[in-house]
């Protein structure tokens, strides 16, 4: 059986198990204060071109975001999202379990529209009662968005632009980060993403990692006394080390980007495929993740033989599927997959 | 100046503030202990029909709306309600303060249409990834809506049944309960509000009380230690015999429907008038509020002598505006704004 | 049946009660953007010669507490309070609602002692652990205590001082602040209170309104946007101008001292006839509230002709109680309680 | 330079990094729903002897203790622990973040005393006022305690009596079972810890794992929809086999066992020889946490050849000193420190 289902089903690269190995008996203290956690802050610090970020390590995704948006955000703020993103529907309500709320906005393909994220802060501003509703105090983005689509450098800029303009951070949810930078045509760094947001992560769960992702704080004015947080969002690892050391191997020797390439470059011919065989590709995604609609009897054929997502509910006649590659996808399972169509 | 811009401008009844000062000395238990809460207590009993039913009296709406939904909800639920619903747009995020999600529903002139509810459940449960999801865990309406129009009789039964069968309860805001009874051409009682729903409140602030509203609790299995959390809320009045005293007096001597009459009354006369001139009438509202599309250069002029709220922004040419009477309305008022027209 | 349960047992002083009555039916907007609201707000401020404090009224103590306790704290803080503080005990966990923790101090017969606290904090931040712990972030006391204490103007200034080196918040809960400025031997004005703290409020529900605290926000870089917290915690009466006319008639004609001075008259009265008798005192307190221990055969004997609380379980020969003493006690009714002893 | 400062100081036991390795490149499904999970969870319920037990595995303990607690509570319930308790001084207040309130029980060498339990729950509810303040929910106990010491079996059994009498979860956090288990003249095993409590943790992170802990449900109407729970507590890891794996390894071969008795015999071989030496054991502790008051030179002689954790503040002439063993512990190392005394 060929797996596509998500970014998340292998261990970690070869390379962080030989790490993890190398350093299991060595003795640190403990939450992240070791030689090793440091060193990867200073990794990511370079790779960010932000030589005063602070830099924490998280465990998953749902948590960091949880914790980040909470942090941030007054008493009388919620966070401004695609209604597609993750935070608005696929964490359980961890945000909201803050005591926050996440005010939508529409979803493009998974991006939000420069322009109506400044509509929607003016509007409200404009309103005669805006002190009895909550106030949109940051942005979350996701890039690459939960559709695989990434944000080019220019849609970044104005957002960014539009968040300082009103004084409310930018967050940008890197859980693939190493696909979008890798992504076909992206003119996006992760200097870039340094440079023009308050805080974001980068994901190391889905990109080679057994679990873990780097929070990069920019902006010095915002999340002040954030290890006690951490803590209390029961997102402190005890042995911190263990994600000193995967983000150590990760940001060296550009393994980071090299996994970021391999995914995209398969999930590409993956959709090249499709489309020479006459299939619908359903959304231009540039990035790791690739959705199909296909007719019925293709899919429940493809079934027999490989794994992935129905994205929404089975359709009449057609259906919309997703296929994911990741760091670990073998070329010789896209070829298999391919010569099923 | 005439005013219309809501129906909480005066203080109270003047049988209310007439019973106030006659109880003013006299000594009672404090927290609802008193006779007279009882007696209040007994008076919503039976104007309900619901003689089982546990009674309590709050201070104000979204003190109420906070309160019962934190109570109600499980850790993984989240609340339905219309996107236009007051909980989702003008509680300053109270809801999401108690840790949980609002879940919007398409607003159909402010209700909630009865199949999208059931699709939305059903919907929700068919998602094989539901348990990363906040699961509906009750059903917020308010009676009238926040746009003025009520729920007929049959859609009650309809919401009943797909809450019911869900096993998720209905929740009825009546902040003003009092107008809804009262509408033209309504079907609905008291009695099948109560009847119909699993906790609902009766709201005192706009109709008649200097404030208060009555949260009745049909369904025995829900909110116990109901006490308790009003405390924790905030939401327990030292000198409950206030609430007492203005309920007793509410559902004595067809007080509670008189006023609601009233009020509608001169509200359709508005509405009568309006439309007889050639104004547009924007919503067809059988309740006290009434919303009008006005040409700007006649809202401009209307400005001048009458005070109401603009809803949403002005237009370009036209602009949607609400005018507001309640129990404390003097139709002289009304036949001045009428003859401005 | 004489009554010393509490000093909320009646309504409002009569001068309340004819000033609501007066302008019951006067249209007014909502939420305290009336004008007997903002002149409300001007004689408070003129009260506690703080003519740049912020000011808002809302319902009542619970709500108040947790309500300004949740704006100030960061999220890596607690609120320390004496072991027997309001917030500690009777407030049903409105604090911890909120998401903080009280981090409580040893209780000196109600207060907290200056150098406890300074203690308290200069031990938390030698802990090399202390990022895994609750942060002090303000200092809560009531003036008077929950035992009729008070704290000398010494104590006020040592306190302020302790808070404000620490930078963190002093924040004053005077529910039943009129009694502390009545009290015997009481070197403190509100001025001081208003100039030593940095949030306090002067309780209205227990000292002559129907309701009713007036949160004074001195500190400038503390609760931004109040408006909407307020909101959010269902806090913000709609009526907003009924705790404006009651305050504005608490602060006329030195009403607010007056009512405070009879019941602190009358309880001293009351204390020196117990003492008289033979009975003991069982706290020196110069406020409304006496605590004495009795008998157990006296006090059966008083309990068929007076209420009173038991303060702690029944003894085997003595039992604590608490008589209250308030703006509406009547002097016949202290002098026929004595004549019971 | 000699380590003695926690217990988790090293990475996993070698067998563990074996399995992990050896799965590294498998392909399952995520979120625990794999087959190293489910037959994890099997070898749990086997050892606990428990076939009907819902088990999950999560990170670590600060995210277990507020998941399960503030799933288990009502909203007017706290939960009981020590004063000592973890969750009481060292969590950062993650179980008041989620809105519950903590209630201190005496620590008597980091247990709380059965007769205090039963007296604290039978003082609440024979309170009047009662309803006004924080019902005691659940009973948290750590097993081995943060002292080190253990209950014995009649101990918990009164403990579990004492709560089921009142009707209140048991809950004990065994982040350090595996040493509790092994303790010197302990009678208690993990059929009975299930036997006694209604839910529980078998601690990894601190026993032989890299990280996660092992919950373990028993009674079946407590924390419906985990699942949920623990996604929107971000303790949800997406390769859950990672947690799978670890705990199907220390659930073979007796591993978990093993490695709790190596570190318990070399904690009583460190205790033997301090007393031998003539130095004051300060708590009797039968686990691998030994706690000494020791001459200041003596400790600071000892820091120069090895690292160990201040109990306290340093004394004037002795200090308070905590040395920790663990299943990674050499005893040459033991050997090595004890030549130093």
């Amino acid at each position: 059986m060929l797996h596509f289902d998500s970014d998340y089903m292998e261990g970690a690269h070869p390379e962080i198990m030989r790490r993890l190995a190398e350093t299991n008996l060595e003795q640190t203290v403990g939450y992240g204060c070791d030689q090793y956690t440091e060193h990867a802050r200073q990794l990511v610090r370079e790779a960010c071109g932000a030589p005063e970020a602070r830099v924490f390590f998280l465990v998953g995704g749902t948590q960091t975001n949880a914790t980040v948006i909470d942090g941030t955000l007054g008493y009388h703020q919620g966070v401004l999202a695609a209604e597609s993103g993750h935070i608005s529907v696929h964490e359980a309500g961890a945000v909201e379990a803050t005591g926050h709320k996440v005010l939508t906005l529409p979803s493009h393909d998974g991006k939000v529209a420069p322009e109506e994220v400044e509509q929607y802060i003016s509007d409200f501003y404009r309103d005669e009662t805006y002190e009895h509703m909550v106030a949109p105090g940051m942005l979350y983005i996701s890039q690459p968005t939960e559709y695989g689509t990434v944000y080019s450098l220019a849609e970044l800029e104005q957002l960014s632009n539009t968040c300082h303009k009103h004084k409310i951070p930018l967050y940008i949810d890197g859980a693939r980060m190493g696909y979008a930078l890798a992504a076909e045509g992206s003119d996006v760094t992760l200097k870039d993403i340094a440079r023009l947001s308050d805080v974001f992560y980068i994901g190391g769960t889905k990109v080679g990692a057994l679990f873990g992702e780097a929070v990069v704080i920019t902006n010095p004015d915002i999340l002040p006394h954030f290890f006690t947080l951490v803590k209390q969002h029961g997102a402190l690892l005890a042995k911190g080390r263990l994600l000193g050391v995967q983000f150590e191997t990760l940001f060296s020797d550009g393994l980071y980007e090299r996994m970021g390439g391999h995914a995209v470059g398969l999930a590409l011919k993956l959709r090249e495929a499709f489309r020479t065989k006459g299939y619908e590709v359903a959304m231009e995604s540039p990035t790791n993740q690739q959705f199909f609609r296909l007719p019925n009897e293709v899919m429940d054929r493809l079934k027999e033989s490989a794994t992935f997502e129905l994205w929404g509910p089975r359709g009449k006649t057609h259906t919309m599927v997703r296929f994911v590659t990741s760091w670990a996808t073998r070329e010789e399972d896209v070829d298999k997959l391919i010569s099923l169509l």
